[in-house]
């Protein structure tokens, strides 16, 4: 089983950007952490960051092809993005959409995402811990639904 | 570290709920799975349902004596309660709200929440294994804490 | 068939209570009309009033057990309470939701319910005679339900 | 007492119409057992049926001549006509609003009523029964009147 | 100078209808009134009116080959009707919009007019005087259009 | 009888300004209009204008005193003065609300008008002669009061 | 095969209204190349004009007896009509809602179609050609679903 | 004169509960205050506090027997409960609402109040000198009518 | 300690002024109470009224040199000034809004206040107690603030 | 002549994705109708599909120096770019916004176009169709317009 | 050439009005900053604040006769006044708009400038200096238009 | 000091588009006269355009190494971009958002800035100028933060 690991825009800033909010880990450190939470879990992952709305597109359809599932974060584009929204329904991928912050405690804004209802679920708040969250969710879902 | 896992109101009914939506385990089959799954988080748990949204209320604030966070399903107190709400802020112990379907997939008005502004974060659409994944973030979330 | 009557709060006023907008019968009054009523059509009914919520969903869910339909009047959970919904959902009896006066000649707020869209109609303005009306509808929607 | 039956735009439809929604009957169905049924409450009735709002106006300015109240199943009119409304409000007879489906659990626009709030009530989603319902609920409350 | 006078629905109840709100002349009255005025203005009047939207449309469409202006009371069809809008832009005849009652003083719905736009304005609460000093706004609008 | 001529906030720059929207016409051009048609409809008037929203309020208050009725432009304290409509209600004189231009054919925010509901009526579009009819308006208004 | 073309209000103005925005054909010149394309595309066409909404409901329901389509220009009742929506959905034919205009790029109250929803698609904004394409359109859809 | 003091939901916390925004009284300092002004202003007070709604309703149903007006601080249920609000109206009591904090000055949701229309008047933002001013508010209030 | 008591539009009209809202006190009779109720309190007051908007400002920034406090009865400026809300927060003065009627039981527009997120608290609808209680409920603020 | 075709996002995966809103035709047999389609029309086309709001926009600027038009799906960026809104009012190219889909009829999100108000006009619903009407009623508009 | 800078209410207590959102410079600071800074740019200018709305439609008027532009900081006016909107419209002199603070990052209310439409542009954020690029900008936009 | 010039999309064919809203001038006139002043204010300069919204998002992010400050039109992404927005914010770089046109006196949806509540200022509708006055104002700005 392949999982694919997106990230939308800035979160390759991580750990240098308003870390009051989004903490001091690195993209690479959570991806490190991932990829040893994968071995730990029995599934293969690979991992992406783009901040241009269409690769993340691009991304998501090439998934297609050997990934059975998708962990998402999409930050800004969840927000504004009809296109990510579009390119998961259409390759009709298990996704699991995460945030690092509690997108419920911030701007107004904030609060619709354009995303989850094209999801399994959703997942906000844990910093860091809500990728191995939605991965472990993920892999659970993908695992039950093989079984049946 | 002992954690209070809260069910609002219909939870239990689940099971013979609208099982397309909710899935096919009681209420009782997932505490039981939570009480294996808090003894290998090596932690205590209490479980609690109601209907009645004062008693929830009651409920937060006595775990205030003896607990050291809150996993919350409020379901339909979700979108109308402000005292669970003030309830939670009042007696400021780390909550984490879970729903067993995917809220942001459903009807408009279950889009919003009262609570989750007050929590750590929200998890939602796993089934059953929401409360699980809840479960596991807010005690690495407790331990990241005492750690610091 | 037995069908199970909910009063929501306030009700327990009636006759006292703003005579002009709920007339001058009591709850009482009203009970007693409908069990005559109910031996009419044939039926047996069972009355129950909670100025609680929760109690209400409570009511709902036993019902269950050995009811074949609700008539509710929901009073002012008509139009704050996602429980009292859930619940009908939950337990997927037919149900008629039921008020003594216009609510759609009232305040704003009054017009929109949470109940209405998991009933099978609604039906407002008859004073008392709302509650023979719904029983009337719900016992015949029963009955060709039987008869197909 | 003579009561009208007025049936807005597209009721002469059914039976052939969305039966999923509207059910078997047809208008003349319905309307031979309205006629049955004013007997047997000791009124007599008209039935009137037109696609065309100001024909749905001109009859109930011309009810004030011989009709004591009115059953309208505005159809399509009941969520955008100002006219009917204010007819109603001009000749000043009781009426009460009926609908076949529930007009709750639709469409969002088809939830708000011009009519409602000029009439008694409102009685809807127990198919062609919510007409007997409407016809004995005025026929109810305008014995209630005379008595008093 | 011929000028058309439009009524809208349920103005041909007036005297009858509401007189708290519409006062106690008929439209007959009224008209009486107008043709004796128009006298003194030097202008000829010819009087419409209609209860059905489409056939206010009609009879504005014709006044194009012999009137110079209209005086309409669009009732209802004022919050309604873009037809009737749209059959005075068609024709490119000045109008004035006038009403028996304050309409800025009634039901929160009553207050937008899609007629208001395309006429060179609005008058209303002078009772049936609204129709007169429409019909000399109107006039002299006129005559100063053919002075210049 | 005496009537009180007001002019809101700009309307002392008429003719100069805008004339496209307000036309050629000063404010002394309409005031010495009004003053002739006044003695043509056996009345006396006084003019009044200022910028300053409370200068408005001052002078409908000592209006009390000697003036039987206001004509009032209010000009931009249409569309945000309380204290404007506050003033006319607390003085409880008869007020006509006059526009030069059609405030319902320019932008959005001047279609409302907090000062109307507590006016007889409102006159709008007809430029100068919108005055002239309101006073006209206002006055067989009150005279019919009187003969009542 | 036969469709039925429909026009709204006003459309029989068409050439002599507002030539900026709806061109310099009249109705009868759109009519005459329709009927020459119908050949074209060999299908037999009939036409229809009324301003009365509740005729155009008529036309509708009469149109299940011969036609297998229909293409309707709903004009103004396409922002104010539920009864022309309910008829399409009542006779369950397949249609086409056309406008000569491009509804999209003028007032807000235009952008809104109650008719679209249920018609397999809308065209928009080329003029006397919106006829052509939806008629073409809507005889490829047709011939498609024979094919299958 | 019998005055009760109601609190609704968390207001038990008071003290413990978020110090900055509720001071650092208890619920019981409060009351003994009370008790001693009560005595001051020559009127008898009964406290009641509960976290559930319906329990309110009660207590204000009961109120009616030996009570001649009500404080209330709804708390939470200020924004959310018909169910009070239709108690205090059936009861129809003179009520006083107050509020520790100044709900104004806090999130959105918290400005609008479904409890205070039903009242005398609101009173908030002066800690627990709110409850005070609202006592003398209501027996001033209730003295003057008695007088009168 | 010295208190300024403001007044704004029309409010110098009470006791004229729609007494069955507003009661039967002059302004004059008001400030004479509160100038008694002042020196029970201990405290010096002045007053002050306008109708202009900026003249509150005025009186409210020239307060910063001698008072302690604000008791501002904002009037129908409560709903739209933001000058008089700057001028609040620019000089740093605690303030407290009263109104005689109750602002929540009124028109819609009457319910937000631009003021009351920059007082200490609101009071309204104790007629002219509301000033008392707002002057107590002042005094007493500051005292503890001194105290502490 | 030639014309731009341009496809927005995850059009590219058309025949695979959700073929029951969007059809069972790849881009590729879309596009090689159109090529066909375009010979027929005597125009010549240019094919272009991007995933990237921004290469739209690049796209869209080149089409200046060689294109006398454009037919655009803009697919998710229909409502949510005002960057390929801008992009066609700079270019000043005529353009035809096409949907496989009838876009009226899905989430509410979807009914609003940003690139519409700057096109001829829309059309949609007709699967790949909507192509090919677009393309003729581009080409039919370019070829009047040359004429005169 | 000669430039009115206008100041709305409460600037003139810049300097000791929340230092940390209009930093430390006064009214006077800032003037004498303007005054030098006009004299580099080779402009009179002319100083005027009021608190008083109307005072300023006042100046805006009389700024006619000597001035060729108008910086102005409408300050709370900004949100609330359409009579200096209309002001600026009415004397057509180029006006820029000014903020001290950054308007777009406070609260919601003041966004929305009801000024900003009518003139030139708006410059916001710069503390004083917002002043002097409002300033530079004007002039060097109205040499640009002498030029021309 | 060196600061960083963004332009967003289409603003490379400044110019040549639609000039009577943007000018005549193209984006590299506009750069050019920017290199001049900034030498004028000592201050290095590099600029930067694309039409590719994670293209300003990667720029954004890479000045963090060299830059002290931005100067950004985001001319579309302004109103959909939450992706410009946090990068803003993550690299925590001081910027100044600024237009050409007066985006406050254009569509309403224009109105609306994700970006300017994160910088310092918003400066718009000074053409080309608009730009130096941003690089102005943040220059100045740079110096006084140093200065302290």
């Amino acid at each position: 089983m392949k999982i694919l690991i997106i990230n939308g825009p800035n979160i390759n800033l991580l750990g240098t950007r308003e870390p009051e909010i989004y903490g001091a880990l690195t993209m690479e450190d959570i991806n490190t952490q991932l990829f040893e939470y994968a071995k730990e879990l029995g599934v293969e992952i690979e991992t992406f960051q783009s901040n241009i709305e269409g690769e993340i597109v691009d991304k998501i359809q090439s998934a297609k092809k050997d990934c059975q599932g998708i962990v998402i974060n999409p930050a800004a584009y969840t927000h504004t993005s009809v296109a990510v929204r579009d390119a998961i329904s259409a390759v009709a991928l298990n996704a699991v959409e995460v945030h690092i912050s509690n997108i419920h405690a911030r701007e107004e804004f904030r609060k619709n995402s354009f995303i989850a209802p094209v999801c399994i679920g959703q997942i906000c708040g844990f910093g860091a811990d809500s990728y191995k969250l939605g991965l472990k969710g993920l892999v659970d879902f993908l695992n039950n639904k093989v079984e049946k």
